[in-house]
This record gives structure tokens, C-alpha cells and sequence, in this order.
């Protein structure tokens, strides 16, 4: 199993303190924090994290969390002052979180009840972007994005039910993950709608935000299927919309680009149809599916509105956008839900026909980077927008990786006149269906170090110690399915994960077979037999037993003991298969017998 | 693979008719039928399906159909002659059923909108009992569970939302199969609470249920999990409540025969706490959740009641207790229904919990057997009472089987004076988690049939040929994992499923391997071998992924040769391991070698 270090020492640790309270110091401008530790209280939180949690996976680590998830010590306000409360104890994936060693120095500003994707909505001001004032953060999640775009922490929690966990990581050019819906714990944090939300993290690093969500995905109840892939298949299959609707040529150009560097390190292009899945989203704002933000804070809404003698509740600190969209959910009856429920899983089935043959889908983030006073002018119509590419993921159940591509050298809003012409960060989401976050990350990696499909390695849904509550079990391979062999396919296909290179106990026996394509067959515990090298993968019972299935005589699987004591299930072959069979055990491996020249580089 | 006769001969079939007719014409007062055809119109019908499906699997099955689902042919009612229409194409479960030979001789009463548990609720009458007139049929699928009981059809169609499938099954003395919802298609049928309805099937045998529900199974869409099990465990564990609310003396002796009876025939008795499943259940009528029942036919009755000026519909022939629940069904507001949805996946969680180390739970099908006067005196409260041990189910997303067990004196109802002490049926209903289907279909039939959970056959959900949409490979085990071996239990508890005796081609070799327990080595093919007898099990690739990962050395799994020419998964065993063993090919079996003399009995 992979082992783990903490994520930085006590000093480098402190380090990163100081410069993050340097940066806060140097531009408190941008609304990013609702509540935050003092200096002080930070650097005694990260001393109280190394000596709670020495060996922590995330031990050292600088987060911050959006203010609608409870953190023990701070308000959840929600940015709606008059809803505030102080809660007893973490929400379960920020305690999943402090417990693994991360410290929390503050809560971030977001659009009010999470209703919101540009970041304006909030009686704590509007978020800037980190680098453009003049433009929004994006949001809900605005002042986690921020604070890790500005470099002031190393991840940030965020929430996304139409895309508040993507569409502010795109503008900001950071990484976003949103994992399937269930996989978090929502426990603790204020809901938007309940059936939709997800708990998300920001980070500057595919590898930060991968830890993360290893270590928060432990608190999630949903059950994950038990033949889910790990990790993307040899060649994936990436959908690509054909129609881009809002975007400007030099943003269509951008996307262009990264469909172009998915298939140039090794992806398989298909062009989608992204019609009906735009179709669904509409459900999202034009349905009786917004009863949901009724049930959320509906009570509170029109109770603080009431209060506030026709005021709008402005004593409360409502913002007047949210609060007009919370009032009209309440309108809804019980059958009209049920209905448009029963609509939204016939137009889902319909968007996913789309998918079919397809692993993961590229859509651009955001279509476009607007103003603050773009938004200001038309503030419904412009978050709307902000929405294309997301609203549709968690209705449809769907997982998501938002990741930074390029910079384009305007807003793809040329409406907005002289800001229009500045640099603007260009995202790009890849999105996979429910519990396929493995294919996702997998994808999404291509975007940031991974030079091809065939080194990613280990995503966080089966990462040891913590992960996802995935059921894997360890396979090894000795010959025609070892990495850069024949049938090494046919375990990615099956979503297996690589985790290593082992080799067997000095017993075992390595026969060259008459088979094609030619393959080894390993035998023994035996007196006088050799180690032999091999490969462990991780995969599913299911996905064991469909490899099983499909092999081929005179193959088989069995248990081999490994020279770290463990015994795992691997390649043997039936003892027929052996007789008059090339002993190659002296060659130490299968690579070495077949291509002995070349396997002095694998380490 | 299993293959099937037709149902019966077509001479058979015409007999079956004509002994339905006589019956028919000697008793019509029961009010069964809302439609039927003539005597010459079915012996038509037959002759039709014999032509047509000579060599289906239902051919010659007679069968009705709950008039809530669509019969080309039949206009369908819902037992509301205002609501009736004429479908222009068969529910997709009627035309599976049709396309497998079975003959739909009529459309059968109901309670209203499948709304009542009763049989009373209908323009077209009351249902009577089969056996005692003054008694209630039981609803809502009462037409069906009678036509079934009076012996006029082999099968009959009914749905179930609360119990409508079990109810009538357990006082008609009949056998009801209620699958996991969504394994039936439900296109075509007219929706009492969309969410929760299930088309169902009764008839005389578990046999005869199995073969209707193996030939609907196949029209569902949702998707089987892949690690589902296909039977019983050898040792089922069975849930029993330790408190039955509503039982009279007598009826809880019979349950407690029952219980007896499971435990006699090799199940392991647990008691179970089943308070937290009834307080789920009173969400179906006292909650939200009703709204389901407006969503489906609201709009008709609240506008069949207002042209009717104030006359409640009686114009439309809407039954009044079922107008004044859809009426109420209709207040509930959007927030409610989602709040109510999320504190019911709160109760039922709390209520699984009572099923931690439980296959299956056992409970009466019906509380008493109340007379329709009783009804009528009382028309909700005695319905309610009615589903006290079936309401939960479908909440609870479970599936069940309603067996007859017994006859008691009384019907457990002493207000019922002088009719109180005739004899009534006593059912019980076997539940299961959803898709465990296979599981409680193998402990029901130890009340039809099998003597002990290793006679237990393969079930509907992995028939061959049609069945559920499950995912099955076949295995074959040649040592320690035959039935009646110590290993056997093993493949059962992975839910895997018998399918019958095979034998290797004339190129095997068997040996005695040095291990504990005692097991064989089977390798080849090879010059000059023998035929070596196995059994061939249905596992779904989880259950043979989860098995391999637990196969201790030397054993192996990979590809053999049947004497049927097919090539699949088998036992073989690693090459070092038949060093110097004993070559036992000559016993042409394991069971033969460890066990001579009784081997003689098995084929």
C-alpha cells in the first residue's frame, strides 16, 4: 500500500503561515473572509495540529472553509448575518479533515444560502478576482477560490449544487473537485438543495485537492457500486460538445486547444450533442425542483422578510436576489415536485444517451468572465449564464474536475468595453457519471503533469488508509498484463489501478507458454525456485471476477505469496500448461525474458 | 442452461377454459371481473397464442388482469368508469407476458385507483372472499387474488403501492410475488403513487408465480447491482418481530407455526424489533408523501368532483373514500413533499438497522380477516389495520413474498360475531432487501415445497432465457464446493445458484491435493485423460471476483472444457501443487473418490 507523509514540517508550515497573513495584510480588499484567526491563533493551531496529529496525511496544511459548513470555533453565517449561529462542533468533512492535520484559519464569503455563481450576492461585500478587481471571484464558494488563487491557503472547502465548487475554480484558475453527490458528507453544512449538494475543495495542485478529497471522502454514506473504475481506461473516450452556446470566439478558441491536448496525449475524441443535458439544467431555476431551496431556508426567509415590515429583510442581512428566489420556491405544491422530478429523470436518461461509448465529457467551466458591474446590471440573466456548463452535473449525477488550461487575452464578454481586453484564466470541467471520479481524475490529470492516459496513478477513491468506502481488493500480474505489455488494457479497461512494483518469495517458478500473445506461467511454492517479478494492481471484486471470466486456458488465478510477506491473488496457470514449457525463472521477470535490453530503465 | 416446456398442451388448455367458465357461470356474484371475454373469444385467444408462441414459455396460461393495467383490447378503468379509456397497446409487462404464450382471458375489480387494501372501494361492487361471502376479498388487487383462489385463471395480475399484491394473497390463500420496485416495468399502468407501485403476480403455486415473474422481470429498467444474490444462504438468518400489533391469539399461534416451521427446516431465528418499520410506514398516509397521490390522478378527481356540483363525483362513479383521499392529497406544498421524502430515508435507515445479520424478516401477511361489513362501518380505519405488515414495504424500498401457511379457526376478528368463528387463510410474507429477491423467493419456498435451503432452485431472477436483467456467469467446482461438500456454503453465501451436474471432455486428470480440507486438482486437457464429473453454479461476476479473492493456495480458477463443448470457469489448481499427488481420474469424480458407496444416489 501507498504510505504517506504529512503534507509539510512545523516550519515550512509556519512559513506558509507568514506569508499568507503577508498577503492579507498587503489586500484585505477582496471580501474573501467572513471570520478569520488572528496571526497568533493561526500559528497556535498549526503547533496544536503537529502535536495532535504528527503523522497526519494533511498534518500542516493551511485550509479554509466556506462560512455555510460548520467549523467548530466559528459562526455559520451562511453571509446572511441575521441566520448566524455558532455551531457545537465540525461539520463531519472538516472534522474528517482536522483530524488527518489540517488547519482551519477562516471562513469564507459566498454567495448568500449558496444561491449564486458570481460571487456579488453577500451583505460581506462582493468577492473580486485575485487578479482583476474589477471582475467577480465567481461563486457561490467566492472567498474559498480566492483565498487559494491569492496563495493565502493550501486548499479551501467549498459547496456546489449548479456549479459553485467549478465555475469560480475556472475564473480563478485553480483546481476544483466535485465529487459524485453522497460521496462527502453533507452533515454540518446549510443546505441550498438538500438533494443536490456537495461539499467541494479548491486547490492549486490536482495532488493537494486529490488529497483532500481522499481524506473527506470517508465521511460520504452513499454506498459506491461495487464494479466502479478507479482510474481511466488506456485510451479514453472524451466527449466534446459540438455547440458552445456563450461562448466568444477566443474563448471557443481556448477550448478548442484543450480538446486538442486531450487527444494529443492520448485520448480518443467523440463530438456530443450537448442539447439535452442544457435542456435538464433549465429544471434548475424553472421548475418545481427550486422547492428545494424552500425547504432549506424558506421558514427563514419569509419569516426574516415578514419581520422586517415589507423591508425585504434587510435587517436580517438578506440580499435582495437571494431572498426573491428562496420567497418564490415556496410557491410550489407537492405533486407539481413530483412531477418535475419524474421530468427531470426522463430528460436525464435522454442527456445521458448522449454518453453512450463515452468515459468522460470536456466542457469549458465558465463560458465567460464578467464584471462586478455586469453583474450588478443584470443579476439574475449574467449568474444564469455563469451556470451553462455546470447546472446540469449533479441533476444528472454526474462528477466533476474543473482544471485551469490557458489564459485567453479577454473576457469572452467584449460587452464589458475596456476590462474586456485583459488576460482571463480558461478552465475546462471534465465530467463522468455518478461514482466515476477515478475516470475523472484520471482525465483531468492529463491538464496537469500526467503526460499520458498510462501514468496516472492511483486516484483518491482508493488511495490507502482513508479514501473513498470503495471495496478493492490487490491482483498481480507477471507477464502479457504488466504495464507497456499486450493486455495491460484490459485491467484499465476493467478501471483497475496500478500501485506498484513486487515481486514474489524466492520459490516460485517462471515457464515461457506456447500461447499468443506469448505469456508466462508462474508456479510454486517450490524448493530452489527464484523471485520473480511482477506488478500490483487494485480493482474491484467485480471487476476481478469479469477478468476471470474472460480469461482465456491455460491461464488461471490463484494465490502467490510476496516477499513482503503478503498473499495476494495472482497469475498462476493450470499444471498442464507447464509440461515441456522454456523455464525463463533465472530472467527474474517476464519484461526481462522478452525484452531484456529495455527493462533496465524500470525502476 | 435451463430450458422450459410451454406451459401446458393446447388440449390441456381448452379443459383449463372450460372448467374456468363453469366456474364462472355457476358463481359471478363475486364481482371479479370489470371485463372478460366470451367463452368462444378466449378458446380464440388460446388457439391465437398457440399458433402465434408455439414454443413460449407461459403457452397455454390462462391469466387476468388488475383493470389498472393496459390490455389491448380491454378498456382500462381503475374501477372509475368515468376514468376509463381503451389503451391502444398492452402495459410493457402485459405484452411480455403475451409475447411468452400466456392468454388474457379478462380485466379483474379493484379498489379504486388501487387505493385500499380492502376490495370493497369499487362501482363495480365489493369483492368477496372466495371461500365466505360476508368476508372481504382483500384489495386492492382483489379481482385478481380471487379469480387466482376460485381457481378461474392459473396467474393473475395485481400492482402494489402498500400492499395491494400481498394483502389479498394472504387472506385468498394464494401465492403473491411483490419483486423490488422497478423491476417490473410499470409503463401502462395507471400510477396510485408513482414512486412506490409495483405490478405484481398471484396464483395457486410458487411455481407458477416464479414463471410470470421470470417472464415480467425482463421489462424493468432499473439497473441490478452487480454483486446481487441469487438465492438463500444454506442457513438462511430470518428476522422475527418479537411484537405483531393487531393479531388475536389464534393468528399469532399460527405465526408463531410458522416461524416454527422456518426454523424446522434449517433457517436461524433472529428477533427483530419491527416498531421502527411501522412508524415508517404511517409517512404513507399521515405525510407528504401522499401527494404521490395526487401527482397521479388528482387533476381527474378534483375535476370529476367540481363538475358534479358538490355531488363528490358520484357522476364519474368515484368511489367517495378514495375521492376524499386524493382530494386530501392535493394541499401538500412542494417543501413538504422533500421534507418528508428526507425524514422517511431517516426512518427507513433506522428501521434497516433491525436487519443487521438478517436475510430476511418474517411477518403475517394480514392482521385478521375482517367481513365487508366491518369495512363499511368503518372504511378507513379497517383499511388501515389491513397493511399494518405491508405498508412499509416498498417505503422501505423491499421486496416480498406472500405464502399461504395455514388455516385458522376464527378470523382473528371476534367483533365480527357469528362469521368470526369461520375458518380464514393465514399467510405469511417473506421480505427482503431490494433486489434480494432470489433470497426470499429460496426461504418462501420452504412453505411450497422445499425441504430445506439446499433443495432451493434456481430462481427467477437468473432464469435463463428471459429473467431479470441480472448479470450471472456460470462456475464449475469439481471438490469441496459441490452441494452436500464442506466448502459448499461457501457459493451460497456469495448468493450463487445451482444450475446442474456437467462433466469435463475425456482430457482431464484429477488428483488428491495435501490440503485442509481435503480437496481435488483437476488439470488438462491432456492426451489419454478422463471425464471428470462437477457442478455447474450461476454467480454474478462479484460474487466470483469476491470468491477468487478468498481462494486459499494451491487452488486455482480458470477456463475448462465441458463434455457440451463449452469452454467456462472452473476449479483447477496451481502446477506445483499435483507434484507427486495421487492421480484419482479413474473415480470420474471428487465425490465418487471421498464417498463411493453414496455416490451412487446423486445424478
Amino acid at each position: 500500500m501507498t504510505t504517506f507523509r504529512t503534507f509539510r514540517t512545523q516550519d515550512d508550515a509556519h512559513r506558509a503561515l507568514d506569508g499568507a497573513y503577508r498577503a492579507l495584510a498587503e489586500d484585505d480588499a477582496s471580501n474573501a473572509f467572513i471570520s478569520l484567526l488572528s496571526h497568533q491563533d493561526a500559528r497556535d493551531a498549526v503547533d496544536t495540529a503537529f502535536r495532535e496529529v504528527p503523522d497526519g496525511r494533511l498534518t500542516g496544511m493551511i485550509i479554509a472553509v466556506k462560512d455555510n459548513i460548520d467549523v467548530a470555533g466559528f459562526d455559520t453565517t451562511a453571509a446572511c448575518p441575521g441566520y448566524a449561529y455558532r455551531p457545537a462542533q465540525d461539520a463531519a468533512c472538516v472534522a474528517a479533515l482536522r483530524a488527518s492535520g489540517a488547519v482551519v484559519i477562516g471562513k469564507t464569503n459566498l454567495d448568500q444560502f449558496a444561491t449564486g455563481l458570481v460571487g456579488t450576492r453577500s451583505p460581506y461585500g462582493a468577492v473580486s478576482d485575485a487578479a482583476v478587481p474589477e471582475r467577480i471571484s465567481g461563486g457561490s464558494s467566492s472567498g474559498s477560490a480566492v483565498a487559494v488563487a491569492a496563495r493565502i491557503v493550501d486548499a479551501a472547502l467549498g459547496t456546489d449544487t449548479a456549479g459553485s465548487g467549478r465555475v469560480p475554480a475556472g475564473l480563478q484558475g485553480i483546481v476544483g473537485i466535485k465529487a459524485t453527490v453522497g460521496v462527502v458528507s453533507t452533515e454540518g453544512v446549510v443546505p441550498a438543495c438538500a438533494s443536490y449538494d456537495c461539499v467541494t475543495v479548491f486547490a492549486g495542485s490536482s495532488a493537494d485537492a486529490e488529497a483532500v478529497m481522499g481524506v473527506m471522502a470517508s465521511t460520504g454514506s452513499r454506498e459506491w457500486p461495487s464494479d466502479v473504475r478507479f482510474t481511466a481506461p488506456t485510451t479514453p473516450v472524451v466527449g466534446a460538445p459540438a455547440d458552445l452556446p456563450g461562448l466568444s470566439a477566443s474563448w471557443r478558441e481556448a477550448f478548442d486547444g484543450a480538446v486538442e491536448h486531450l487527444r494529443a496525449t492520448g485520448c480518443e475524441i467523440r463530438i456530443i450533442d450537448l442539447a439535452p443535458a442544457l435542456e435538464a439544467a433549465r429544471m434548475l431555476y424553472d421548475s418545481a425542483l427550486v422547492a428545494e431551496r424552500a425547504e432549506a431556508v424558506g421558514e427563514f426567509v419569509e419569516a426574516a422578510s415578514a419581520d422586517d415590515g415589507g423591508n425585504r429583510g434587510a435587517g436580517a442581512g438578506l440580499d435582495p436576489t437571494v431572498a426573491s428566489i428562496v420567497t418564490g420556491a415556496t410557491q410550489w405544491n407537492g405533486a407539481d415536485v413530483l412531477r418535475a422530478r419524474r421530468l427531470l429523470a426522463e430528460r436525464g436518461r435522454a442527456a445521458m444517451q448522449e454518453w453512450d461509448g463515452v468515459d468522460v465529457v470536456v466542457v469549458p467551466t465558465a463560458p465567460f468572465h464578467p464584471t462586478i458591474a455586469a453583474v450588478e446590471a443584470d443579476p439574475v440573466g449574467v449568474n444564469s449564464a455563469m451556470g451553462t456548463y455546470t447546472n446540469f452535473c449533479n441533476l444528472l449525477d454526474l462528477c466533476g474536475v474543473a482544471v485551469p488550461w490557458t489564459t485567453v487575452d479577454d473576457s469572452g464578454r467584449p460587452e464589458d468595453g475596456e476590462s474586456a481586453r485583459l488576460p482571463a484564466n480558461f478552465g475546462v470541467t471534465i465530467l463522468g457519471r455518478a461514482f466515476e471520479d477515478g475516470v475523472v481524475g484520471g482525465v483531468a490529470s492529463l491538464f496537469g503533469g500526467a503526460a499520458c492516459p498510462e501514468d496516472v496513478s492511483t486516484s483518491w477513491t482508493v488511495s490507502g488508509g482513508d479514501g473513498a468506502n470503495v471495496n478493492a481488493v490487490p491482483v498481480v500480474v507477471f507477464g502479457a498484463h504488466l504495464r507497456g505489455q499486450p493486455l495491460n488494457w484490459e485491467l484499465r479497461a476493467l478501471g483497475a489501478a496500478f500501485v506498484g512494483d513486487v515481486e514474489t518469495t524466492a520459490d516460485y517458478h517462471l515457464y515461457a507458454l506456447d500461447t499468443v500473445p506469448p505469456k508466462p506461467g508462474l508456479t510454486g511454492p517450490v524448493e530452489g525456485g527464484h523471485r520473480i517479478l511482477g506488478e500490483e494492481w487494485l480493482i474491484t471484486p467485480t471487476g476481478l471476477g469479469r477478468f476471470l471470466a474472460g480469461l482465456p486456458a491455460p491461464m488461471a488465478l490463484g494465490r502467490v505469496t510476496l516477499s513482503d510477506g503478503r498473499q495476494v491473488t495472482g497469475f498462476t496457470c493450470q499444471p498442464a500448461a507447464v509440461e515441456g514449457a522454456q523455464d525463463i525463472s533465472r530472467f527474474g521477470g517476464w519484461r526481462e525474458y522478452v525484452s531484456p535490453a529495455r527493462s533496465g530503465g524500470r525502476s
